[in-house]
């Protein structure tokens, strides 16, 4: 049997790795480093830098795989994510087949695997041939409330975690995360916000404020860097003022 | 001026550590570990097995301090958590007398200082005397659906997380954090539940299905569990099935 370590890395500072991470990355025959194509090098360069940093079994080679696109015109958000995946789980049916007889592979996922990440999901897809374990990695969540010296929630207070597309009244303290469509122009100015994009590199933006003081410096903010970098991630915690 | 790191260490596994963590720790002149009394004593050694492994700084001494119990018979929870908070505060303005001008010191945190941690909110009432610095931790959340070896979210959907005591019906995919009470036996018994406890450690306990199916066997084994430890931290997801 083959096993798959699917290994939260962090969300862009290197030093977010945690000790089984570093482990795990070095028990790994072959690491897999994903393209997401032009304007996101930066992504695949993280991951080429972590394992320069931290794989010192020499047994690790490196193989870099282009991810198809995922058809964002489909009007059927579900099924295009659906299709996304199963050209996901063929892809990696193939690089799969290149790892040794009882030797292991490692995907480096952004994040933490369980917080808005697919791999989990593709690696289900192809079945119960190989053995997989988890290793957690600190979210963008975590980055950004220890940027704004918060805590996420409020005493004995729940939290709500959504993407901008599903972003309703907020009542409770709300985190969004996926937002392309800068779904906080909607909300409430009265909101208090605490935003953030490149969260724990060096290239990191806090912006915290009522959010109808701080809503426009925010877009132009996102606006200029997204063009900077040719990519952004962000996310931002709403609550309401005490 | 001093500064204080407030440092997320996880869930137990001391290899929940992150390399900034790591780095923080080393940096700190005093690190300071909670004694919680009777009974708790392996979450205290569970710190100084962190210290003894991963701190090198031959400066950085370890100081113990015993954490003031929560009234948890006031009536009134929030006046409760205040008073308790307040006691705290004077605790830690007496430790940091200790720490020397300039030098800094370190607070270790179960899970994330972000979420369900007092300890920001207590260094907070101290002013602005102290440069803070905030290191995230691994949440029993990820160890949770790490070990179960599940996503958090389904895709596209949001996330609820809450307390045992604000537990209502369940719409979205619902955590639930510090439930003393066993709160999941008044949900839905056709909701799935993952549950887990001591997640991350050598004792990690998990059992997942429909809620009405296992939810005895939870009972029976959490208090087996907490009579041989003498304590126990679990967590738990509450889904609606596909």
């Amino acid at each position: 049997m083959k096993t798959i370590l699917i290994v939260g890395i962090g969300t862009g500072n290197p030093e977010h790795l945690t000790v089984q991470a570093i482990n795990a990355l070095n028990r790994a025959d072959v690491l897999f480093i994903p393209d997401k194509g032009a304007g996101k090098g930066d992504l695949a360069e993280l991951r080429r830098e972590i394992v320069a940093r931290y794989v010192t079994n020499p047994a690790g080679r490196t193989v870099e795989y282009g991810v198809p696109k995922r058809d964002a015109a489909n009007p059927d958000y579900g099924a295009g994510v659906d299709d996304w995946h199963a050209a996901l789980a063929g892809r990696f049916e193939a690089l799969l087949a290149d790892v040794p007889d009882g030797g292991a592979c490692a995907f480096l996922v952004w994040g933490d695997p369980g917080l808005y990440d697919s791999t989990i999901r593709i690696i289900e897809r192809l079945g119960t041939r190989f053995a997989v374990e988890i290793i957690p990695g600190i979210t963008a969540i975590q980055a950004l409330t220890a940027a704004h010296g918060i805590a996420l929630n409020r005493i004995g207070e729940p939290v709500h975690i959504t993407t901008g597309r599903r972003l309703g009244p907020v009542h409770d303290d709300t985190v969004v995360m996926l937002d392309g469509q800068t779904a906080f122009l909607n909300a409430d100015p009265d909101l208090d916000i605490f935003w953030g994009a490149y969260l724990g590199t060096p290239d990191q933006i806090t912006i915290a404020g009522r959010l109808g003081d701080v809503r426009d410096e925010i877009v132009a903010t996102r606006k200029a860097a997204r063009e900077r970098h040719g990519w952004i991630m962000d996310t931002y915690l709403l609550r309401k003022r005490d």
